[in-house]
């Protein structure tokens, strides 16, 4: 199997997993590629930081050739279906542009309690795995984490609100808004970081970090000229697969087909095969070699 | 004198100036204690973020007799004469509160170009000392500062908004908004970052930068539950004396009294004479002890 058992048992302690080298040089020149090609585009999936700069694209792999054979490489999906124990499909894609000097923060968040909330999705037995295209450092914005908080279970909402609400009134705060919609109380971080610390996932580009859906998770503004390139895969159990709503969100956001992924080999990103190419992308593929 | 030769000869390579340990807990103790009760009051001065936190307080020296003391300190006065080779005054003071998951980013910036430009401050021969009142680490958002940036001399304005249209025309971006009045430019951080780095000011409750007035500074939001909280002394020479301008901006941001600090002896903090006391201020200070 993909993962070691070691590597398997320490996703389930820390809630995360870092993986060095995940992707070649080459690979990662090609992802680069199309992922500014996909910041041009001005499609319903691209969304915009405050001052104008792209934050979002989701469900590139959609239209994207080279996108949708990543989500489907063995090297991604053996190990979500390994950490989660069931044939997975992918629930959400987005990559996160976080440019220099433009790239705004994330606040503290659990990923699952907005698929839980928005989606109808079962259990937190989820998770994200990220692509990084650049080096990150300690100042361009790197993902942030706290070890062992997936163990604090999926956070009460109605807790969080009356926790904010003391917050405010034991504080200097003439008015306080949040720009996330699941935002974590002040008092819910100081108890998931009192066995545990703020931990900076670090590395060259090609690294990936899994995380699980209940994983507290963050990221700074990006103060250096270097971007911050990654692209977010959240893989999805079949068994847990959304249920039925009344007005569920767009498929771009929030998958609706939970037909389980068939993977492919991992030299599949720049070598298409099956049909899964286009004379444009092989043509850009071996430029980027 | 304060600082040795060889701490001179740092400051003027680098452009800042990192001494730990300046002050110790009780006074530490009790510049946080000042702190929280400025923070509560609704002043001229007080300057919140865009959620509503308090951000800035400024002039808290001029009605509070433990900052104006701390302005006075031999400790720091001495050291912002001998960094700048003459008597100096308190040009500017402002405490930064940088609050536990409430605090924003400080973008790119020199403090010299906005004294140049709204105060006709004539050269740039003026330095800020920091007093952090916190432990500061990767992720609440520390100092940041690229040694060597202030041998680049003050920035030029003109040529900086050339840039930023540059930037504008040659990326996605639909539009742009700066937060600060005086951005650098993306092209000029990376000149700046060529031959140097991106360093963070860390250490323990207590301890001080004294950084240059064109030294390229910012800081990252605190993603943390604890505070920043960090007190800002800008002295300038007396020789290096504002100008006379039609419409100068309120002394409680810009000095206009340029009478050289009369010092006091370090323990003057904890034990205040001369005058300088008053009753309530002895009792805090025996409390913090």
């Amino acid at each position: 199997m993909r993962l070691t058992a070691e590597q398997i048992a320490s996703f389930h302690e820390d809630g995360f997993l870092v993986l060095q080298d995940w992707f070649t040089p080459d690979e990662v020149d090609l992802l680069r590629t199309e992922t500014y090609h996909e910041f041009g585009n001005d499609q319903p999936g691209r969304i915009l930081e405050k001052n104008g700069a792209v934050r979002t694209v989701f469900a590139a792999h959609k239209s994207n050739d080279v996108f949708s054979r990543l989500t489907r490489l063995q090297k991604m999906a053996e190990p979500a279906a390994q950490l989660l124990g069931d044939e997975v499909y992918v629930h959400q894609f987005k990559i996160n542009a976080k440019l220099g000097l433009d790239g705004d923060q994330w606040e503290w968040h659990q990923d699952y309690l907005y698929w839980l909330k928005e989606d109808a999705m079962p259990t937190p037995n989820v998770l994200s795995a990220v692509v990084f295209l650049n080096t990150v450092d300690d100042f361009n914005g790197p993902l942030l984490l706290i070890p062992g908080s997936q163990k604090m279970g999926t956070i009460d909402l109605d807790v969080e609100k009356k926790y904010q609400q003391l917050d405010v009134a034991e504080s200097w705060k003439p008015t306080l808004t949040a720009d996330l919609k699941y935002k974590i109380s002040k008092r819910t971080l100081i108890r998931a970081l009192e066995n545990s610390r703020i931990v900076a996932a670090k590395g060259t580009p090609g690294f990936v970090v899994f995380f699980h859906g209940n994983t507290l998770h963050a990221s700074a503004g990006n103060l250096s000229p270097v971007d911050r390139l990654s692209v977010f895969i959240s893989y999805n159990t079949v068994a847990n697969a959304l249920q039925p709503i009344a007005n569920p969100r767009p498929t771009f956001i929030s998958e609706r087909d939970f037909t389980p992924i068939a993977a492919l080999p991992d030299d599949a990103l720049l070598a298409p095969r099956n049909g899964h190419s286009s004379p444009q992308r092989e043509q850009l593929a071996s430029l980027a070699g």
